[in-house]
């Protein structure tokens, strides 16, 4: 499988979402880094760091195959030469599910780092989102605040 | 009260340890940056966004007073020109319970960016981390990483 590179930080939050929703682990791991300082934290999860650990907890959660529909909202985005960070709002949607006994969303930092071979994701940290979504001033279209 | 200049983002991560372990409301609010986009993730909590919003959480978390001391250990950091960031694990100490029922560490991610005044935080995100820590590859000692 050829490596996809990643024009900006977008594309690769694209990409791994993209591969969450679809449990597709080659898909996922070609949007980290291959880089031993990788960090990711699941939803009550403790932290994992380095290409083996980050694997193998994609892998298990993926073995039951794809079963909810994803959506990302609110994205607040700042980005430098070098990193990106990302601040969204994961919505998983089980579709044989009633609305009140969906899932509650999911707050996640993605971190990016421009590399050679692309931006990758270097950090992402989840947790559980409970209670109403703020009612924010955070902006939650247009371009990303680009650093300068 | 003359606001603090961080020279570096880890000088603007030790205030705001150093803030939440005193709960000192004035300094932990001088180590975030004044923009509405800063975001606030407490353990099990939703996202908070704005200086507001940021401001009263801290506030109702600090109005009981200092009761834990804080060490903060296995510090991961990856710094840009104009942002930082840092995973580290927060262990709070209670100096009157036993060591079995001291509270579960939390792992926290911080960013900063480097403002006309110094670095400051516009992200903290941190979940409680159950279990043991990774055995893990993650550099704990030594400078961050530093991009070129």
């Amino acid at each position: 499988m050829s490596v996809p590179i990643f024009p900006t930080a977008q594309d690769a939050e694209n990409a791994f979402y993209d591969s969450l929703e679809r449990c597709d682990l080659e898909g996922m791991m070609a949007v980290w880094a291959e880089d031993e300082e990788i960090v990711c934290v699941h939803p009550a999860g403790t932290r994992l760091s380095g290409q083996d650990q980050v694997r193998e907890s994609w892998a298990k959660m993926f073995a039951a195959g794809p079963r909810a529909r994803l959506t990302i909202e609110q994205q607040v985005a700042i980005s430098g030469m070098m990193l990106a960070v990302h601040s969204v709002f994961e919505r998983f949607t089980i579709p044989e599910v009633k609305a009140e006994a969906q899932p509650a969303p999911i707050v996640a930092t993605n971190v990016y780092l421009r590399t050679a071979a692309g931006w990758r994701m270097i950090v992402h940290h989840a947790s559980p989102a409970p209670g109403q979504p703020e009612a924010a001033p955070a902006r939650t279209k247009g371009p990303p605040k680009t650093l300068h």
